[in-house]
C-alpha cells in the first residue's frame, strides 16, 4: 500500500504553469488562496478523463493534457464564464516515465498560455490502474450572468458552434477504423477528437444574449435533451441544417451511419444554445467577432424531447443517439 | 471506447447532498455558480484517493467516501479555512453495483451533514481500472489570513493535533497484520486509518495565532520538512513528547518499529503547526475550546532539516521516515 505523495520532479515541471499567480503558492502548499474579483460569481466545473475511456492509451501525452484542459474550459464556456484558474489531479500509472509526465506538463503549459489561465494547484498520485486525470476549472462571470440550461423558451432558435460529429469519426480515424477518406481528412478528424476547441472567445459574448447554453460532450440530441428537461420545452432539429466540416462531407459519402454519429456522437465540445428569434443577428454578430462559426439548427417547441426532421419536415425515427455508460 | 456520461441513478442519490445550495444547480448543469462572501479569500484544494493505494479495495464504500471528504477538509483546516463546498469526481470501476455507489453516496451525505458543507458538483465516469475519487474542496478565510507553510521562525514551538501513527498501524490492523493487540484497539486503529478526523473546528482559531501550518499526510518528519524548507528553518523534535493514543501505547510494547511509524507513517491527517513561544497558552486555550488535543513536540532552530532527539537530547539516527511514491 502506497500512500499519497507528490512527484517532486513533476512539481518542478508544473510550477512554472502558475504563470506567477501568487495564490498558487508555487504549488507547494496544502491549497491555493484566491481572491475572486468583486462583482463576479465564481463558476466551478470538474471533469475526469480516463485512459481507454476518454482518450486512447497511446495518445500523445501533451494532447491528453490539452484535452483535459479543454473539456473543462468547454464547461466554463457553456456557462459564459471566463477562465480564472485550473487544478489538475493526476493519477499516473506506476511506471510512468519522466518523459511521459514531462510531455504531459508541456501540453498543460501550452494551453495555460493559449488560454491565459494559470494552473493553481493539484495532486499527483500513482495508480495501479488506468491513467486518470481530473481537472477542476474555476471561471468568473459578472454576478448573476452565468448561462445555464434552464432559460430556453418555446419559440427560441437552437444554434450550435463549429461543426458536429468530427470527433466521433476522429476517434475511428485515430483507431484506424475509418476507411476511404484522405489521410489529411483522417488526421484532421483525429485532431478534432484529441484536441477539442473550447469556445472560450465566444462565451462572454453570449451572456445576456442566449437564453440557455451547454456544451455537447455526449452527443447533440442527448445533450439538447438536458436543456429541454431543464427548460421544460421540446426541440425540433432540421437535419439539413446541421453544420458539417469538409472532412465530414467526405466521410458522409462512405459511412452509412454518419447522420446518427453527427446527432449522437460524443466529444464534440461545441456549444448548443437557445436564443430568441429577434436576437439571431446579434448572435451571428457575436460569433463573427469571436471568430466562431454559429449555425441555427432548429427551434424550441411546446412538446417533449428532441425531434429530428428531414428536408420535408418529417420526423426521422430509429436514430440511435447518445451514449450512456452503464 | 466509452465516452463521458453520468449515472443518472447516482445523480439522483447525490442531488440531496447539495443541502439546498442554489449555486449547485441541482448538480444538473455544466458547473456550479457561487458567490464567495465579500472580504474572504477562497481556499481551494484537491486530493485524489485510489483503491489499493489510499484505501483498501474492500473498505466499506461509505467510509471511502468519508475518507475522500476528510482528507480534503484536512487540507482546508491546514490553511485555516472554513469549508464552503465540495466537488466529487468519481471514476467507478465498470460493474460497480448500485448498492456500492449508493453506500458511497450515503457516506458523502454523512459528512456533508457532519461538517455542514454542501456538495456543489462533480463528475461520474466509468473506469477499466481502480476506483479513483478526486475531491476539490473550497473553503473561505478572511482576506489575507490563510495559513501557509511559510511563516515559521527560529525559536517557534512546533505543535501537533491529536495523536500520531494510529493510521499507519490502523492500516496493518485492517490488513490483519497487527498481532497481539486487543480487538478493540485494532478496530480503533483501523478506524483512524479509514476515517480521518479533520481539525475543522480548530482551524479558524489558528488564524492569526500560529505562524505556519500544514496537515500530516505523508508522515510527520517528511511533512515538517516542507515547513522547514518553505520557512527556511530547521526543526528539533523531542521523541518523548510525541502524543500517542492508548492503543498506540499498547502497540508500542510489541512492535519494534513503532517510533519510526509514529514519525514517518502516513495518513495521520493531523495538523502540524508552529507558534511563537509566548502564544503557547493561547494555542492551548484555542485547542480546549475546539475540543482538540494539541501537544508541543519541539521547536524551530537555525539549522537545516528535521532532527529527532531522545530523552537526553541526543539525535536519533537511522530512522526511516516518510514515504515517496516512485
Amino acid at each position: 500500500m502506497a500512500r499519497r505523495g507528490e512527484f517532486e520532479q513533476i512539481a518542478e515541471v508544473f510550477a512554472p504553469l502558475t504563470r506567477g499567480a501568487a495564490g498558487a503558492l508555487a504549488l507547494g502548499d496544502d491549497g491555493a488562496v484566491l481572491s475572486v474579483p468583486a462583482g463576479c460569481d465564481l463558476v466551478v466545473t470538474t471533469d475526469t478523463i480516463v485512459a481507454g475511456v476518454h482518450f486512447l492509451p497511446d495518445d500523445p501525452p501533451d494532447l491528453v493534457a490539452q484535452k483535459l484542459v479543454r473539456v473543462n474550459l468547454s464547461d466554463l464556456a457553456a456557462m459564459g464564464a471566463d477562465p480564472f484558474g485550473l487544478f489538475a489531479a493526476c493519477a499516473f500509472p506506476r511506471g510512468t516515465t519522466d518523459a511521459w509526465a514531462e510531455a504531459f506538463a508541456t501540453g498543460l503549459g501550452r494551453d495555460v498560455e493559449e488560454f491565459g489561465v494559470p494552473l493553481l494547484g493539484g495532486d499527483t498520485v500513482a495508480t495501479p490502474g488506468a491513467a486518470t486525470f481530473t481537472m477542476t476549472a474555476l471561471g468568473t462571470v459578472p454576478s448573476g450572468q452565468a448561462l445555464t440550461r434552464r432559460g430556453a423558451r418555446n419559440g427560441d432558435l437552437i444554434a450550435v458552434t463549429g461543426t458536429l460529429g468530427d470527433a466521433a469519426f476522429g476517434l475511428r480515424a485515430a483507431q484506424g477504423r475509418l476507411r476511404g477518406v484522405s489521410p489529411d481528412a483522417a488526421a484532421w478528424l483525429a485532431d478534432r477528437y484529441r484536441v477539442p476547441q473550447p469556445r472560450t472567445a465566444l462565451a462572454p459574448r453570449l451572456r445576456g444574449l442566449v437564453t440557455s447554453c451547454m456544451d455537447i460532450s455526449d452527443g447533440l440530441v442527448q445533450d439538447l435533451e438536458h436543456i429541454c428537461r431543464a427548460s421544460r420545452v421540446g426541440a425540433e432539429i432540421e437535419a439539413a441544417t446541421l453544420p458539417l466540416s469538409e472532412a465530414m462531407r467526405d466521410v458522409a459519402q462512405r459511412e452509412g451511419d454518419w447522420l446518427t454519429v453527427v446527432l449522437g456522437g460524443g466529444d464534440d465540445y461545441e456549444l448548443v444554445m437557445t436564443v430568441a428569434p429577434e436576437r439571431r443577428e446579434a448572435l451571428y454578430a457575436a460569433a463573427a467577432v469571436a471568430g466562431v462559426r454559429v449555425t441555427v439548427i432548429g427551434r424550441c417547441v411546446a412538446a417533449e424531447g428532441v425531434s429530428v426532421l428531414d428536408d420535408e419536415g418529417r420526423r426521422l425515427n430509429g436514430l440511435s443517439t447518445g451514449f450512456r455508460h452503464f
